[in-house]
């Protein structure tokens, strides 16, 4: 019964045993992997062993390197150093980085942003784009270098050239329950952030109901070590926490999210985006070191929202991808969802809680956004909130609407979004009462290490 | 990035985070993985989660029956009961099979032992056998019946179409460092014995230096776990643990081997084969009902060995089997090895140690073993033991003889044998003083839990 093998056999058990692998060691395996000399069976034993056994500082950096180096790695060392970018780890409502991209560039950053699609209950940037006629979100990488030298900002997929031992050890994960491991989803987001080159990353780390990490504490892990990870490898980076304990925004979905983006880039949108984007930007400005203290940064990136600066680079950018610029000065002309029913409460009281995630697979199931890869998702469907936690409302008003394509999706819709959509206690005949909300912050700093 | 997949993702997601499977869902894995339907790459991540999580009794007893219905089953019911097979988990020196099974069978009872090869640094009890010119491990399933039927005893080695599940699932672990599971390694072993239709089952859980589970408190916990599988699934079961902090008897390889069975089986051979090979048999005759006290047990068999009816036995097998019965009168007279080399001691003093792995390493170095399954293997090399832990030694003495294919590997043995064979201590002129060797029990009743 000795066990004998080759070197990765090795590796797996010293990871197994809680033994530290070695740079070259970890290289033995992405390397292997991607050529074909470690075969699935010995990388999907190896990740969970990862996932009980973790992984050190240490052996995540050279593991997100060793990712990186199995792809296209983008030089934009030409923009001497202004280069920032903006990675969130998903959520609902979270239309930040369409605001901030341009925004960012308006303050004179140079804004190559790659993004994803959506997944799950969280919506994708890429879809949300899509929305706008004519949008070209696949740019060559000569267009992409282009576009950032004329107006400081593109928007593009990610290709599937950077980091392709990332897509390949994700699709093992997806299928061994080796996904919820902090040490391989920060390798995996940071491995293709690092090979897209940027100088500078603000790292917006969700946390609650609908973020992908529930916990806090577990939310405060992957930032701190996606924080370690760029930082060791040349890419200055920091991280804010904020919440997913409800919507972003009042808009949900692909193009109401894009309709209140322009809201926002007009100096007007609901109050969350537009803090979460101030709060974003500043710590980009403060990185890269155009600016030199958060509250001169925040008073610039406000103006240039409340002037139309921002909005205009918006444009610039719609424009210079082949969208409609139609669409950025009267976006409500273009989808007309089918149905459109309300949302109406049933009782008096306070909203005492959003279903985040129930919003956010709601909307996958109006059509919204997908549930496996590659699916095509509906444009048009989706909800707007009238309510946020913490909002009194009368039995009879309408908490939200719902934007469905056939009656039926938006029946069940309603239903869903009536038990997700937390009324609590009764006000008095003065509006006195009810049961108050619980308190959860909105964004918070990495919190110092004690 | 929502986790989706069939059925075997939950399975191994729901093991990973320590919930037990029901007996269905353990079919669903085991019956997958046979037919295709899980891939290699989820039964190795469920592998490592069993690793790390262990496995309930019922789970562990419900994986070993999913791997033995994976194949054929004997039916040995026409015994009325008197089947009776002994297990040892592997070692260096552990002829007791060759010995046991027919004085079993002297006994009165029926003793269908399937055996496997020799891997690693532990012998096998099929590539003793074969070392006896002609003798076929390899009847039919009508001819090993026939012979029981006829003679008690037939060996034979482990059908391939006994639990080809546990076949596949042992080629898997064995390169993904999932070996080292007391439940995967329990079923493993169960699950063959549970094929081989057997009523009555004694265990030889080894422990120490040369041992599988070198650690005690695993060997027990091994021995514990296969007694449950067992008892739960029909066959009576019980485990004895014993030594292997040195090698069994004197002599290690494989003719030599059959050489000291024969010397037992005439009432002679070293104190310690004999002892075990009694406490062994005691067992399986109390179990199948034929004794009442283990004293009566023990007596008569060691009456079988003493009187000649064991090696009646034994030769009455080798017959049937093909083997040429000359060799059970003169084994000596049918292999010489080329080269013969003494390990001389360099010191005065007491055997304080012997490196049984080591010991065992070296054989599979002279050709004796394989590292690897299915290579071929010399019958006629091996070491002789002079020494044994505790004995007295003068410098100059012959701690034991190396029979080799050539005298390269001669000397690279007697080297590794000098530093496996511990000397502790100098002896007075008297013979007094030394370091004692530790104090190891040989034999073990699986202790009570308390």
């Amino acid at each position: 019964m000795a066990a004998t093998g080759p070197r990765p056999y090795e590796l797996i058990r010293r990871k197994r045993d809680g033994l530290e692998l070695s740079a070259a060691e970890i290289a033995v395996l992405v390397d292997g992997f991607v050529s074909g000399a470690v075969p699935d069976y010995q990388m999907s034993a190896f990740l969970m062993a990862v996932f009980f056994r973790g992984m050190s500082a240490a052996e995540i950096a050279t593991l997100t390197r060793a990712m990186r180096d199995s792809g296209e790695t983008l030089d934009l060392s030409s923009f001497g150093g202004r280069t920032a970018d903006k990675h969130s780890t998903g959520g609902v409502g979270d239309k930040v980085s369409l605001v901030l991209a341009p925004l960012a560039a308006a303050a004179g950053l140079v804004v190559p942003m790659m993004s994803g699609r959506g997944l799950g209950h969280t919506g994708g940037t890429i879809d949300k784009l899509e929305s706008i006629p004519g949008f070209d979100t696949a740019l060559s990488t000569d267009a992409f270098l282009r576009q950032l030298d004329q107006i400081g900002v593109a928007m593009v997929a990610q290709s599937d050239r950077l980091a392709p031992a990332d897509r390949r050890m994700y699709a093992l994960r997806d299928v061994t329950a080796t996904v919820e491991s902090i040490p391989l989803i920060a390798a995996s987001i940071m491995s293709k952030k690092l090979a897209e080159g940027c100088d500078n990353l603000v790292l917006d780390v969700k946390f609650g109901r609908g973020a992908f990490m529930q916990k806090m504490v577990d939310a405060e892990a992957l930032a701190r070590t996606m924080t370690a990870i760029g930082n060791a490898n040349g890419v200055r980076t920091r991280a804010l926490l904020s919440s997913m304990e409800q919507p972003l925004g009042l808009a949900l979905g692909n193009a109401v999210e894009v309709e209140e983006t322009i809201a926002c880039l007009r100096g007007a949108g609901p109050a969350d985006l537009r803090e979460l984007t101030l709060r974003l930007g500043a710590e980009m400005m403060l990185l890269a070191g155009v600016e030199a203290s958060r509250e001169a940064a925040t008073a610039r990136l406000a103006r240039l929202l409340d002037d139309g600066s921002a909005l205009e680079r918006f444009r610039g950018m719609v424009v210079a991808q082949g969208g409609d610029p139609a669409y950025v000065d009267d976006p409500q002309r273009f989808y007309r969802p089918a149905v459109t029913l309300p949302v109406v409460s049933r009782a008096r009281g306070v909203v005492a809680g959003i279903d985040t995630l129930e919003v956010g697979l709601t909307i996958v199931a109006l059509g919204g956004g997908r549930a496996r890869l590659y699916e095509p998702i509906r444009h048009e469907v989706g909800v707007l909130l009238n309510r946020k936690v913490g909002d009194e409302v009368d039995a009879g008003d309408v908490l939200a609407q719902v934007l469905a394509a056939t009656s039926a999706a938006a029946g069940e819709a309603v239903q869903r979004l009536q038990a997700a959509i937390v009324i609590s206690g009764a006000l008095d005949a003065a509006g006195r009462g009810g049961q108050p909300p619980a308190a959860t912050p909105f964004i918070l700093d990495l919190p110092q290490r004690t």
